[in-house]
């Protein structure tokens, strides 16, 4: 599998498609396992982790994983490759910045990872587009048990699966979902809202990382205690009230734009369309900030019927590709993605400084939203 | 003369004519001066004031001032009036707020100003568009004898010309240039410039006051020092040194910016060009910033024969009005000045608070720059 051919298109789960997905864009369960007899890799020698992956590996891709899949030895790949991975959230950062024997098998679909030697020995990951944790769940289920029937997992009577870190053991679950909120930021009730989340005992991330959220509208909202109770009881805490509660929230945040930010709203829209359409410098940062305002308006377009003179100046821009079609949600996505730093280099096919790529990024964006 | 009706069109001296007008915007010189046997406004009594207003308003109505001239009661017009009076610079803030009885002897072209009662009895203005000093100077002189003739003014033998705030004592003049210099704003040397300009004793305000000139890159130097100075010692020193260096350090910004920074250059002017056009609300200070970054596009084209992509689009912008020719620094400014808040209002015949004035702004833009 060649990465480069890979980063010319945007991965499925951040494709704009699936339940709910106007707010909800993806959906995530990881699982941390560890091998019985063996130390975490933290503590591991070179060859002791040479031994786990070697094991990891060959039962790995002795698996039924539903698709085609590829082993990257990452220890052996760029750190664009590895950038490339983590902006993909394939591998975590974690995963790319560690030294040593590591490495990382992947479906062709890119809908599950399973990291070997990351902080643990073996982190599983399914990851879909839209609001579809239980299908996720059942997934990483099979999987996991089908792993398990042929190595013998670190396992605890008394606490469960064992971690590297204490805040993963029990279950070793971790449940999160990726939602779109630029609603709630402009109504300026976006940090109730995460510290309401947080008080919930979540976790809030950005897409990509610290501070990126700011700038995307995307947070990560994901579960802290795995010890003491069943991934079910996890899973179903999230389908059942945390998703509906926080999507209601920036649901009513965008009625609200509507009935008393209506200029507002349309002034953001007309903005974000005027610079992506002719800037000729664009920071990857900007990007995320401008397209972040398309998706909420196409959104509202599509899922609240919603017509304003710029959404629907927004509707009829043109879509990238030989097939022209009105503006999608996968058009937006697939900007958003393939603008960001290590994708545009690995498709550009070499390093770039930052004028450069701000220069790249502006031109693939707006040659993509002025149609000819 | 109804306030309305010139709050339509730009006044002359803002409408980027004259010499050096890519960098100078305009020519100012101010004299102050006081009647003998009275004491400063600031110390008069309702009565004196009243009195000294009848003496000085009968004299100028009185004398050939070249142009019709119209009269105003400041004390009598509204704030919003007033506020339009100092936005189009006709009369000076000081004058607008400063109570008690108090008027202004404006001719037509609104190129002279007498504004009387202000800090000082009378203050005399000269105001032309580019690079006029010894013009400005000649009508101001030519005015003042005529004044003269009619009446005694405060002066001493020792000091020279008597005025309220000791550092007009002497000559009472204020020489001033406006001066365009965005360039060194984007290549980061603004900040030394004005500093050089401190120490030769100039002092630096912004178009409209504190913190504007940040916004619109326009900046006003003048004089400080008007003791044992000749008024044609400080308007040669004006021509012959003062003006051709700073004019030449922002000359060199501009080409630094075309060798240099040319991308960013471009990305600017599309940017500004793109906002412009398709923006629902628009700041005052935004407008100012924007709009300047199109008057130096333009600039560089007429006087530099620069012709990059975003230039080339910006030169192709239709003009506002029912003669379209191509965008020209008159209509760049023409837009500036009949956005800022009081000349909206006047123009649209009722207060509006920020957000309406907001909306306004981006419409009139809007429809000036998106030619049908």
């Amino acid at each position: 599998m060649e990465l480069r051919q890979i980063s010319r298109d945007i991965t499925d789960w951040f494709s704009g498609s699936g339940p709910m997905s106007d707010i909800v864009v993806s959906s995530r369960i990881r699982l941390a396992r560890n091998l019985a007899g063996h130390r975490f890799p933290g503590s591991c020698s070179v060859e002791e982790k040479a031994e786990i992956l070697d094991v990891l590996k060959s039962v790995l891709l002795s698996l039924d994983l539903g698709d085609e899949v590829f082993y990257l030895s990452l220890d052996k790949e760029s750190e664009l490759a590895r950038s490339f991975l983590v902006e993909r959230h394939l591998i975590s950062r974690h995963h790319a910045m560690a030294s040593g024997p590591r490495g990382a098998v992947i479906t062709k679909n890119e809908s599950f990872t399973a990291m070997l030697l990351e902080e643990d020995a073996l982190r599983l990951q399914v990851l879909r587009s839209g609001c579809r944790l239980s299908e996720c769940a059942a997934q990483i289920d099979k999987i996991d048990s089908m792993i398990e029937e042929r190595v013998e997992y670190a396992f605890s009577p008394r606490f469960g699966y064992l971690t590297a870190c204490p805040t993963n053991v029990g279950t070793g679950i971790r449940v999160s979902v990726m939602l779109h909120m630029p609603a709630l930021k402009m109504t300026g009730q976006i940090e109730k809202c995460l510290a309401a989340a947080k008080d919930m005992n979540l976790a809030v991330r950005g897409l990509f990382g610290e501070g990126t959220e700011a700038a995307s509208d995307l947070y990560q909202i994901s579960n802290q205690v795995t010890l003491g109770v069943s991934e079910q009881a996890i899973v179903s805490e999230f389908e059942n009230v945390i998703i509906p509660e926080i999507t209601e929230y920036e649901k009513a945040a965008r009625k609200q734009l509507l009935t008393k930010q209506a200029e507002a709203l349309d002034d953001k829209i007309a903005r974000a369309m005027a610079l992506l359409q002719n800037a000729h410098l664009i920071s990857s940062q900007e990007a995320l900030f401008l397209l972040s305002h398309l998706r909420l308006g196409l959104n509202m377009h599509e899922h609240m019927g919603v017509s304003t003179p710029a959404i629907e100046r927004l509707c009829a821009l043109g879509a990238p590709g030989p097939d022209r079609h009105r503006l999608s949600i996968r058009t937006i996505n697939r900007l958003f993605m393939l603008t960001l730093p290590a994708h545009l280099q690995l498709n550009y096919g070499q390093p770039l400084d930052a004028t450069r790529r701000d220069a790249l990024r502006a031109r693939i964006i707006r040659e993509a939203l002025n149609p000819q």
